[in-house]
């Protein structure tokens, strides 16, 4: 028979700290530590696959538990000397949850379990402290009460009951603290506790301690599938079928008088990563008061001076668990008269700037192998170092003032702060007389792309993390709050409402993008240290430690990684940014989003207005030298790097106004009737646009928009060549089905382009491929392949037909969706592996086995999302390509997947 | 070196009837006569090979041809005694172009080749006729000058120029016709044509015969590649790379004289498929005068009486041929000086009325087999037995008078006459009061459903072949023509216009939807036999000829097929007539459809304005009677016969109304402020519904729909098994993408099929399975076969999806697409197969891979395209499932492709 129960204490353990996946993390670590002698209160653990019978077996434990958990309780009885429930010298326990992940506060603990009417007598005649013991067992009958009993609050009173009982006693006695509380009035209040379970519950609270153990152990089991917990693990990608472990552990009290407390430490600082002790403390205490916040804790270092010689082991302990664990520990420790007692240890939680200074420094004093540092660091954490950030004094401020509004959608991180305005074109005109600007709409739409690039920080009323503000943004590297419930805004009235707060143009607003909080005010923000020097042409000048460490970090990421990273990028700003960011060329520049600008969106408007071919071409030629103006800057900037150039994609009347007053403007400008522009907006409509008359499709209708573009490319190219610079174009036709449609563009791109190569007597180096994203696309690329000379996955739009959803109206389901299982991730974050994932895998081995050395990436959002980023590796592509601030991000995820491909620890 | 050049004379011939890839079809034919005795004119065949020569190699010929031309040309000469280009005796030839498949008119032809001054005045002195041989002459000129030399109409007259001459003579001779003009008057036209020629062309008239014959060749192939040609190419599917055989042949002559003459004649009756002898001739005229219908040829019977001996003759060659073909033959023949020839066999094309007659009275009469009897008959054309058919001496008026005013898409054949009408509730209250009407509408949508019932006919000036209108009119079996260019419909002063035609509500109109015509007026109409005879219950009395050999083919058919043929039926009546058509089930049974009745759309519209769950099931509580009644009829009617039923699929917005009108009518019943409709409305409103909240993603959300669906079919189903009858429902899930999905809905639909039969205290057999219409599905179909017990593929949404292509949208692109050969075929006629095919073929195979025995079929409207049934057959589904009227076609198609995989003769 498999054992069940793992016994430790008293220097020697059952388990060690390579047992997690039967110990849970906490076990393991009490295991580990109790092996090396570090002090840790005897105790045992009863494994996760007692967890996973419990759930497969309607909440019964395996044959013989029992027997297990009473020798293991002898185990520890011997160690201390006590016994459990004796009246005279009684052992507690506390009995904790632990799963393989750190799942902290998702789950439930009982402490100081054991006590009774009986052993409290005994507890007192031990400690002779009568006012701890009542203290410790009115802490127990809450604890167990919420946790075992499930005791719910009064419908008069929403708090937990016992809270509200013990508010009435410390109002009755006229005090503010628990500590002014005498033995006599806790005593009273366990009578009370107690009264108020029997009379909800029915049933007197249980005094024998077998009878509360168990108790406690089925409420940590049954916690497992609680709904936080479940929502947690459904967050973390923490698999339901792990299970949790649980921890029955001899109590230790910080509550035991002035020599007595409890605490966290960390080996290191979590938020800055520097290397120094760091922690806090509470004398005279449990753990859940430091949690609760309800007295306000000590930093670790004045533990010195109240206790020394426990301080100096704290700091000596946590050396020996970091060099044991090659990690930043975070400590849970208590002092039970004078003495330390470690309760947990784990690795601890840290920001990006403290990944990144932890991993780097590690590495740098041969802690660890740059490999290991590599896998350190959340490649999203990166993102954290390249954000404006909110200064930490004035957002605490904010947030103790009540001006925290809403919380949307954290869709571009960073902090912003600006005045607050409803229309693109006031963002724009704010903007212009040097104001900051925070847009905020019900949804954004390209015509507000001019607005969205003048304003400091977007929040949206609708959409999700994937939505067009959401895209725009992160692809500006501009702060974003989307899908933010409760925020209405009513343009005519130029005013948003949240709560009851009014928000009207002008008044200043918050947003913290990493976080999705929406406050109220003007809160004071600066530029991330390694952003300012990244965006400094004399780095060395300025370098920073927080820049010296990123730029070494990014060294070691690209001598580790085989895929490589481009950037989607559509103005010159943008590609001088991913330049800096150390993108390797840009894999989708977006012709159209050039189209928006004043003087442009006029010709482009009056080419879709236009009779005929001759109509579209006059106004074709406007746009020509335009185009060709921004197409050489960008090829200038990324000389020697391949820029991949779609050509025009979305459905035309996305260039159109649709209100009467701006069809009759557009009318005036022209002078035509507006009806006749009313009812070219209404030819243009279409029911499901997504589907309908864009990409190639257009170009197939209109030869003479490729054409153009293709013309203003081969100018701009040829006219750097000329200036001796190298520019490496490669021509992307979108929305392709089938060869014949990509035969038929690519005709006409590589005639214009040999047209104007000989017009200007100078060579380009080109290539014309298409971007990937119809299912048909994936099931015939062997035939496109024969012909196109790299595929390009679009996996937003790959996603939508493939699943069937529309990326627009999908939030009305698909968060349900997702936090019900149905779907395992939101599909546009993090691609949907089994359905276009596995399009994608067709189209990689149909592609290539017509064209050994296709050269296949994937400019989708999704080139940016690390676990995408896995997956293109394992797919064998070329390149991901995403917007300029996520390129670090997609690099490290890109070594990460290298190194577990090479089977390095991980 | 291949031979290029095949000759044929005197019973002797180098070639055969099987070697029409070679020869083509009509080349084929005279060999193969002329090796049979029958009396053709010699002369010799350029292979087919020589044209795909021509086309690879810049319009040049293979080496040698030349030579090889010469010496078949010296041998017809010998055959005659004549020679070509002989001042004397001369020989003249034909040259004609002869595919593969024939494609009648669509190349070009030269008569009289060989004529110049010089052999003209020979041709004189051999035969006595100048007239004759001057008519011959201009003949010549006229057709080498349009066909070889590309004369053009002149600017001022847009007739041919020589027509043009002509009549202009005849003007000045004060005739009517041809006929009368003297050989002065002929010979004259020639000079002038020639000075024509010269004018516009810039060069002489060529005199040389040698370079008449190489000019006629060259322009014979050119014509393979002429618009006309490749057009017909494209809509029958012939390869372009088969090319054209040329045919030269020593000419005979019908306008030699009154014992002179030509005409063309059918084994059998074209039209009805009588044994009986068929065709038409004139005397004294050639071949293109019966063809340009300006004298009006005899019935054949009539020429016993003028040429007793060549009409024997020619019957008995019939009878030969027919037998020699073991088919109808349609022989082209022509009479010089009293002695028959015959220039051309061929296979007579048919109606589907004769198609069926012909081939059952062959198979029984033991001249073909039952197997190739089935595979004579093209599927599409039994649709023509079962649909009204207009008068034919009325329709005939009615395109005299000018009364056909436009010709749209033909989207549901038969004829249909009645009162135009263009509001849904004016075709019911039309109806209701007795009358014929016909709806035109822009385009229909769900909400016209009760209208289109009620009318006998559809019009709309919008959409394609698989819009709304159209497919709801096959499902119904309504007359549709759709996709009207050059219709515009103004709903407010209820009119339409056609060119000038003004029809207004109320006026007659008549539509023919085998063709296409709109026409104005009432035409007569009545019903096909066959169709009568199927819907009567007492059949055995009232059988008609016609009805007997179609249910004699239908046996046959039915031994022959494997695969399945169900149907999609929404309503009691629809699944009656599919069972007298002979479905093996309902395939589809869309419960939507039933949603649109008066007092259920309220009931409906209830539910989604309802705030809360409680507010949707007080709605659906009114729905469940409804649905059950429906249901049980439809069950009841299918006895013993699986019926598949979807549940509700569309999004809900669709049953809401849109106008300001309607919303404020509909807050008024339901006593609300039409703010609220509005606002649900606009939150309801979808970017791309086709993508969005819809089929299964609607019943996540609200389960409740999935209960009462469920609730009513079992409810019904255990109703019947009280009544002793044996209902087969099977519940389908619409739009899974996922195993999760389809397992969420599962579960409600079995614990609700559970309830019920325990309430009722019955069994019923039903199984769960789902629609696979997402690319996602197919996939990922492997998983969801681990719990659905059958799949119905979507082909619809699938080609959507797959090809991203919006159905609703396409028609702006889709039929240049299919024009320029991007895309084979329209997807949402005939499956896409390197597409949705691949998709589906994945689908079948993963499916199977997880559940050997699953049931799959299909339900999109390809099920009732015989190409897309082959397809399926070939996939091995088990069935497909498509409109009523369509289930004989697919039962024969069916039929086809069992036998062709069985290996049986094409």
């Amino acid at each position: 028979m498999a054992r069940h129960v793992y016994s430790f204490g008293a220097g020697k353990a059952m388990g060690r700290a390579s047992m997690r996946e039967i110990l849970g993390g906490k076990g393991a670590g009490l295991h580990e530590m109790t092996r090396m002698g570090v002090p840790v209160p005897p105790g045992f653990t009863i494994s996760t696959a007692v967890c996973t019978h419990f759930y497969e077996n309607q909440g019964t434990y395996p044959e013989g538990l029992e027997r297990e958990v009473a020798r293991a309780m002898a185990r520890v009885e011997k160690i201390m000397g006590r016994r459990f429930g004796d009246g005279d010298n009684p052992l507690l326990v506390s009995v904790r949850s632990g799963a393989r992940e750190s799942m902290p506060g998702m789950m439930d603990t009982v402490l100081n379990l054991g006590l009774n009417d009986e052993t409290v007598a005994g507890m007192i005649r031990r400690t002779g402290n009568a006012r701890f013991v009542y203290d410790s067992y009115r802490r127990f009958v809450q604890m167990y009460g919420d946790v075992v009993l499930g005791m719910k609050p009064d419908k008069a009173d929403p708090h937990d009951v016992f809270e509200a009982l013990l508010e009435r006693k410390k109002r009755a006695r006229g005090v503010r603290d628990d500590t002014e509380l005498t033995a006599e009035d806790l005593k009273g209040l366990v009578a009370q506790f107690k009264r108020e379970v029997r009379r909800q519950r029915g049933v007197p609270f249980p005094e024998d301690p077998v009878e509360q153990l168990w108790g406690a152990i089925g409420a940590v089991f049954g916690s497992w599938n609680n709904d936080r917990a479940a929502a947690y693990r459904k967050m973390y990608g923490i698999p339901d079928d792990w299970g949790t472990a649980v921890n029955i552990q001899t109590m230790v009290f910080g509550n035991q008088g002035d020599t007595s407390g409890t605490g966290v430490a960390f080996t290191r600082d979590p938020a800055s990563g520097e290397r120094r002790f760091y922690g806090e403390f509470l004398m005279n205490a449990q753990g859940e008061d430091v949690v609760a916040g309800i007295r306000t804790p000590q930093p670790i270092s004045a533990l010195a001076g109240v206790q020394r010689t426990a301080y100096r082991e704290l700091q000596r302990l946590g050396h020996v668990l970091e060099e044991r664990y090659r990690d930043m520990q975070d400590m849970e420790f208590t002092i039970e008269e004078g003495r330390l007692w470690l309760l947990q240890t784990r690795t601890a939680k840290r920001t990006g700037f403290a990944a990144v200074r932890i991993a780097v420094d590690m590495a740098d004093k041969g802690l660890i192998t740059r490999d290991e540092a590599l896998q350190r660091i959340e490649p999203d954490h990166l993102s954290q170092l390249l954000r404006p950030v909110f200064d930490h004094a004035a957002k605490e401020t904010a947030q103790a003032k009540g001006r925290v509004l809403a919380r949307g959608l954290p869709a571009g991180p960073g902090a912003a702060t600006g005045r607050i305005v409803f229309h693109a074109t006031d963002a724009e005109a704010r903007r212009a007389r040097g104001e900051s600007v925070i847009l905020c709409r019900v949804e954004t739409s390209p015509e507000d792309i001019r607005g969205i690039e003048a304003a400091q920080g977007i929040l949206t009323a609708r959409g999700g993390m994937t939505s067009h503000a959401a895209l725009v943004a992160r692809q500006l590297g501009t702060v974003c709050v989307v899908g933010c419930d409760g925020l209405s805004v009513d343009y005519r009235s130029g005013e948003a409402r949240i709560g009851k707060a009014v928000l009207k143009e002008g008044d200043w607003l918050s947003l913290d993008g990493s976080t999705g909080e929406v406050i109220q005010g003007q809160l004071r923000t600066h530029p991330s240290d390694v952003l300012r020097v990244l965006l400094d042409r004399n780095r060395e000048a300025s370098a920073s430690p927080d820049y010296r460490r990123f730029a070494k970090l990014m060294r070691w990421v690209d001598e580790a990684r085989r895929l490589g990273v481009k950037t989607n990028a559509d103005l010159p700003e943008q590609a001088r940014i991913s330049r800096a960011f150390g993108a390797e060329g840009i894999g989708l520049c977006r012709t159209e989003h050039m189209f928006f600008e004043e003087q442009r969106i006029h010709s482009v408007r009056e080419m879709i207005l236009a009779d005929d071919e001759e109509g579209r071409r006059k106004a074709l030629d406007k746009l020509l030298p335009m185009q060709k103006g921004d197409f050489k800057a960008i090829l200038g900037i990324m000389d020697k790097l391949p820029v991949t150039i779609r050509l025009l994609d979305p459905p035309l009347h996305e260039f159109l106004p649709h209100t009467s007053a701006d069809i009759a403007a557009l009318a005036k400008v022209f002078s035509i009737r507006p009806r006749k522009v009313r009812e070219k907006v209404e030819a243009l409509r279409e029911a499901n646009p997504m589907l309908g008359h864009r990409g190639c499709r257009l170009a197939i209708s209109f030869p003479e928009i490729t054409e153009m573009q293709t013309k203003a490319i081969f100018q701009a190219a040829c006219e750097l060549r000329k200036e001796r610079k190298d520019p490496r174009p490669e021509v992307m036709i979108p929305l392709v089905g089938s060869l014949e449609e990509f035969r038929a563009q690519r005709e006409i791109v590589d005639r214009v382009a040999r047209d104007t190569m000989k017009a200007y007597g100078v060579k380009v180096r080109y290539a014309v491929g298409t971007m990937i994203e119809l299912p048909r696309a994936c099931l015939v690329a062997d035939q496109i392949a024969r012909e196109a000379q790299f595929f390009s996955f679009g996996t937003n739009d790959l996603t939508q037909t493939c699943l069937g959803l529309s990326r627009d109206d999908a939030g009305k389901f698909l968060p349900r969706y997702v936090a019900q299982g149905l779907l395992p991730e939101d599909p546009f974050v993090t691609i949907d592996e089994p359905g276009v994932g596995a399009l994608m895998a067709l189209g990689v081995e149909r592609g290539r086995s017509a064209c050994e050395d296709l050269d296949v990436g994937i400019c989708g959002e999704h080139g940016g999302d690390p676990k995408s980023v896995v997956f293109c590796h394992d797919l064998g592509l070329d390149y991901v390509s995403c917007s300029p601030y996520r390129v670090p991000i997609a690099k490290l995820a890109a070594a990460q997947a290298a190194l577990r491909t090479k089977g390095s620890p991980e």
